[in-house]
C-alpha cells in the first residue's frame, strides 16, 4: 500500500501564507479533497483529481479521502487556515475511529497552516499576545448554553478571545446574543475587532468597542476578537507604505505583563 | 523615510514551515533582530546585519529595531513560532507606545507564523479541534495566583488547553503545581500531551494522562496540551512510512461535536 493522506491547512487565503511543506504535499498529490471553495484554491493539473464537496459534508468527505488513500492514492484533504482549528483534522479522526480497521495502518499526517486567528491577530497588532481562548460560536455541533457558559468563564478568566463562525444565515440571532453576554461580562468599553477575509482582496478590518459593536459587523468570513481587560490601542500616524484603511485602523495589542489584574 | 519593520514568525523550527511571505521579508532585510538562537536560524549574507540578544531583553530589542527602521533600515524582528503568541509582537507594541512619537509613522507589519501550538497539535492529531485556550505558564510577567485561577476556569469551561513555557530552571516548581491543579480540576484520566521541539531533529512526543504525568516530562522547549473531557485516543497500527516513535504514539483528537457535556 503506497498511498498516503495529508490533512493540510491552506492558510487564510493569500498564497504567500501557504507553507512550503503544504505546497510540496499538493505537488505530489493525486487527489485533493475538501469543501469546494477550498479545493478550487488548488490549481488544476494533469494527474490531479479535485473532489469538491458541499459544506457540512465533513464526515463523508473524510471517509472518501481515507478510502482513496487505502486504494493507494496520494490524498490531500484541504482546509482553510489550520486543519486542526475547527476544520477537517478532527472530522478525519472521527471518520478514522469509526471506519474500517485497516485505515488505521494508513500513512496519515496533519500539516499545520496559518490559522485565521493568527492572521487576523497579526493584521491588527498583537491582541492575542497574552493568555487567550478560541471559541467556535456555531451551535450546529454543541448546545448554545455551553457557548454562553464558555463566554462567561472566558471573561472571568480575563482571556483575550478569538471567535470562529460568528454568524451565518441559518443562525442570525446567535452572534447578537453573544455580544450581549460579552457586554454584560466585560463592559461596553472592551475592545472588539472584526477581521474579514484577511490576506484576500476582500480583506477589511474594524476596531471598535463592545458598546458600539453590532451583529451586522460580522459575516461568515469574519474572525472576531475581543480583548482582555489589559488590551490597548495605539493610534497610527500617517506615513509609510500602508493602505488608507490600515492607516486609519489603530494597532491593538495585549501587553505581556499583568500586575495582579483579575487575580 | 524608506525603512520598514516586520515582526515575523519563523515557525517551530523546520524550514518547510516558514511561510513564503516571511522568507521574502528576510531576503529584503538589511537587519535581523531577535533572541540569539532565533537570529541564528537566518543564514548570513552580504548586506545583512544580524543582531542577536539575550533572553528577557525584549523591550530593549524592540527599541533597537524601531530605531533602526527610523534610520531607514529594512528591519525584521524574528520570533520562533508565531510573533503574536507569547513572542515579540506584543513587546514591539509596548516599545512603540512608550517610545519616540515619530516611530508611530513607521511602516510596521506583523507577519504570522506557524505557532508551536499548531505544529504540536498537528503532530498528535487534532487535540485543539474544539474550543480551547492557550496559557503561558511562566510567572515572570504575571502573578502565579492568576495562572492557577485561569487553569481552574479553563477546566470549568471544559476547554482543551495549550501551555507555553511550562518549565524553566528559574521556576522548577511551577509546572508541578500546575499539574496538581489540573489533576484536581480534571481528574487523573484526562489526556496530556508533551510535544518537544516539533519539526526539529530533537522532536519527541509523549501522550499520557494527568495521573501519570510528572513535571520532568516538560522542559523549556516543550509545548504541553491537555485535552477536554471529550478528547479521545486512536491507537495507530504498524504500517505506512512513519517512524517507530510515531507508530507507538496514538492519535489524539477532540471531536467537533459535544452533546450537552459541561453545560
Amino acid at each position: 500500500m503506497s498511498g498516503w493522506l495529508k490533512v493540510v491547512g491552506l492558510g487564510p487565503g493569500g498564497d504567500a501564507l501557504i507553507t512550503p511543506e503544504v505546497s510540496a504535499a499538493l505537488a505530489e498529490a493525486t487527489d485533493v479533497v475538501g469543501y469546494l471553495p477550498y479545493v478550487e484554491r488548488v490549481a488544476p493539473r494533469p494527474g490531479l483529481t479535485r473532489h469538491g464537496s458541499d459544506n457540512r459534508e465533513e464526515i463523508r468527505r473524510a471517509e472518501q479521502a481515507l478510502q482513496l488513500a487505502a486504494n493507494g492514492q496520494r490524498v490531500v484533504v484541504v482546509s482553510s487556515g489550520d486543519p486542526g482549528v475547527f476544520a477537517m483534522a478532527a472530522a478525519l479522526f472521527e471518520a478514522l475511529e469509526a471506519g474500517e480497521p485497516e485505515w488505521r495502518a494508513l500513512d496519515i499526517q496533519v500539516l499545520p497552516g496559518i490559522s485565521a486567528m493568527l492572521a487576523a491577530s497579526a493584521r491588527v497588532g498583537a491582541p492575542l499576545g497574552h493568555d487567550f481562548c478560541c471559541i467556535n460560536l456555531s451551535d450546529n455541533l454543541k448546545p448554545w448554553a455551553l457557548i454562553e457558559k464558555r463566554l462567561r468563564l472566558a471573561a472571568e478568566a480575563d482571556f483575550a478571545m478569538a471567535f470562529y463562525n460568528p454568524r451565518s444565515r441559518a443562525r442570525p440571532e446567535g452572534f447578537a446574543r453573544a455580544l450581549e453576554v460579552l457586554r454584560e461580562a466585560c463592559g461596553p468599553e472592551r475592545l472588539i475587532m472584526f477581521a474579514r477575509a484577511v490576506s484576500t482582496p476582500e480583506e477589511s478590518l474594524r476596531v471598535t468597542t463592545l458598546g458600539e459593536a453590532t451583529a451586522e459587523m460580522a459575516d461568515m468570513r469574519t474572525l472576531v476578537m475581543v480583548g482582555s481587560s489589559q488590551t490597548r490601542l495605539i493610534q497610527r500616524h500617517a506615513g509609510g507604505a500602508e493602505s488608507a484603511e490600515r492607516e486609519s485602523t489603530p494597532w491593538v495589542y495585549t501587553p505581556r505583563s499583568v500586575s495582579g489584574a483579575g487575580s
